[in-house]
């Protein structure tokens, strides 16, 4: 690993605090991802983003700006990528997933928070994510009360924080509402790259989204399979790398590596043994290094075949349409595509429960684990109703709510096991 | 008290619990109320409206149901009683505020969720509350995420529930969105009351609910006086029947109560000693019985002398304007009106602040103890800013986040205990 301290240094970093979460981060990622069996070889590309997550990556989101492009940092599926590709932008999703700096973090916020939001600020506080300090540009974002709250204690942190609103029903004027934001947030990159959206760069920034999303989807596609030819937990990994990495370079990576996933479907070759049962997760995204629940499942004799999630089908499943002729008709055709976010801070999210049925199926699932971050609202009121209506239509479905600390993990393989037995008795 | 187990009975209540509440409520009610010295006659009313509250009140709404006035139920201070009355409905606040049933509650809600929602749920389920089996309609706000998404939750519980949606900032789309909200509830309390809303009833309307309103106003202007005419707990209590009460029998009777503390006033006649240290409650709003933190404040030398709450000052400090001369305009006005409150839901929420230091001066007071219930994400996320500001101005603050128990009172009782020493020793 070439030397990075010197950039770390400039960047403000605390460089004590930023090698123990390094040592500790390689080190986890060493005993949760590399000690799988008959891992695909594609995945070497994502091992080595990993390595690098703080250093090469953050290398060239330094190019970047040293050649005048704007760095973009945001926590949320709802910040439209293809505006900031379209002003030549680089987007990337900040640091949320560890529980580090906690009592930092609580220091400016209340205990009783989301864990994703008390990391943002750990990470922010103890001077470790690199990539917020990168951000020419922080990106917030009206979806729960928790984030949007918190956004206006961080405010003062960061050098530029625009936040978007966002509406809470899925109504006309709601659609209205997000169209305006959108709208706001193209002037507000065009004011700060200096650069004007035009129909050819908003195609450019619609196309190469859409690249990615596709190349994830055809990934997920060869899940079906069972033996299910990779594991749940790369699978994740692919989609966490999906915010961090360049756009061109991993959507080539992801099709490299569905290549490959493509042969082992076709020769039954699998990473666990067929007929290993098959559960969806679904629930609350599950940032970079947030692993606990998907290593629990996977190491209790089930593998998961499909993410309901932010990061996951979710944030992807729908594609921009690109078929505009004016940026009015294309930033429409954006404010269309997510508008169809089925988050739980919608009321009502009737969409949600349709899609974790379809992904049931689709995938050959067995059972639903519906994952919620403690003190997230939206998501643990949410999780009631979505309980009871999969139940109803015989999906058995076990829920978690847990945090991002290691203290329950004997607690939550319990009862992952409870709930791999109890589908295998059926 | 009259025998009403046979209009509880027919209103579908759990006779033995609703016994057993009402028991608990008495003697709270004489242990924290009556035991107070010196209280003005005025109360007199509002202590029979108490001990009457599930008795005679209810008879009344029963009553008024029986000539085919709707009664119109609900949870918050963004549903406009002006277009209620203007169809001669009843509006009544819903039961919320006593750790009653939890375990119903969360059985179909999650643990870690404002008690607020709780109770509400506690009460519905339990059947207990008279005024949820009594109303019509029940009105729920997307105010913040837990009742947002617990609205989900109750829908199938109640025969109509109409969700009034509301925007996350002050903006015009937003106002605009607020005011469609209106207008659709309009129609629906048109169409369920088969009344149509004219320029005439919907004046009579915000005539009689500005009448309130002065009224509270009034006594508030009272309680700049040192000694205080009126302990807070009582004002609190005035407050807290203003949900409740037959609004015209409300307004004449804080106008006597405030004619007495007028004379009060003159004699310096108060409900502590003169220079008793004085200070303002900020925050979540307390429904009936939710009297703990005012309690432990005023039986701890200290004395509240303003509510800076939707139980208080930010839920009537306003006045609907009444010029306008068609309905479309008054509906404006409306709107106009309930966008200025500065709950925390809101992002950002400056006049908020604003607001509680214009009480701090107007009223008198020596400190602000902010009060959160547990887990309401935007109000305690809201304390710390609040905070920060409050004391940079000079003004000191107790932060409090509880819950309906009991069991931190002694905690919290040391805590007003300590800040009022901290007070005293300026």
């Amino acid at each position: 690993m070439p030397d990075y301290r010197e950039m770390w240094s400039h960047l403000g970093l605390d460089l004590k605090s930023h090698d123990a979460l390094l040592t500790t981060l390689g080190s986890a990622y060493r005993d949760i991802f590399l000690s799988q069996k008959d891992r695909p070889e594609g995945m070497k590309y994502f091992d080595f983003v990993m390595s690098e997550v703080h250093g090469l990556r953050i290398k060239e989101l330094m190019d970047a700006k040293a050649e005048g492009r704007k760095v973009v940092g945001s926590y949320c599926v709802f910040v439209p990528e293809e505006l900031i590709l379209a002003v030549d932008g680089v987007s990337v999703g900040l640091c949320a997933g560890a529980e580090f700096n906690f009592e930092g973090a609580e220091a400016v916020l209340p205990r009783n928070l989301c864990p994703l939001i008390k990391s943002a600020f750990g990470f922010k506080l103890g001077r470790v994510c690199p990539y917020v300090e990168a951000s020419d540009i922080i990106v917030g974002e009206n979806t729960c009360d928790g984030k949007k709250k918190a956004y206006e204690v961080l405010a003062p942190m960061v050098k530029d924080l625009f936040v978007i609103d966002l509406p809470q029903m899925k109504s006309d004027v709601g659609k209205h509402l997000l169209g305006g934001e959108y709208r706001k947030f193209m002037k507000k990159l065009e004011d700060a790259s200096g650069k004007k959206i035009t129909v050819e760069t908003l195609k450019k920034g619609i196309e190469m989204t859409n690249a990615k999303r596709k190349a994830v989807k055809r990934l997920a596609d060869f899940r079906k399979a069972d033996p299910a030819p990779i594991s749940g937990l790369d699978a994740l990994l692919v989609n966490q790398v999906f915010f961090y990495d360049d756009p061109v370079r991993f959507t080539a990576s992801v099709n490299t590596l569905c290549d490959e996933l493509e042969g082992r479907v076709k020769d039954s070759k699998g990473v666990f043994p067929k007929k290993t049962t098959r559960v969806l997760i679904s629930g609350c995204p599950m940032a970079v290094p947030n692993w606990k629940v998907p290593t629990i499942v996977e190491t209790s004799g089930a593998v998961i075949v499909g993410e309901e999630s932010c990061v996951g089908e979710r944030g992807t499943q729908w594609l921009t349409d690109d078929k505009g002729e004016t940026v009015d008709e294309l930033l429409g055709a954006i404010t269309e595509r997510y508008f169809k976010i089925d988050c739980a801070v919608f009321t009502p999210n009737p969409s949600r429960i349709d899609h974790i049925k379809d992904m049931y199926k689709r995938y050959n699932a067995q059972g639903v684990i519906h994952y919620s971050l403690q003190f997230c609202h939206p998501y643990t009121v949410e999780s009631g109703p979505v309980e009871a209506d999969l139940e109803k239509a015989g999906i058995p479905v076990l829920r978690l709510e847990t945090d991002y600390s290691q203290e329950d993990t004997g607690q939550i393989k319990t009862r992952v096991e409870a709930f791999r037995e109890r589908i295998e008795a059926r």
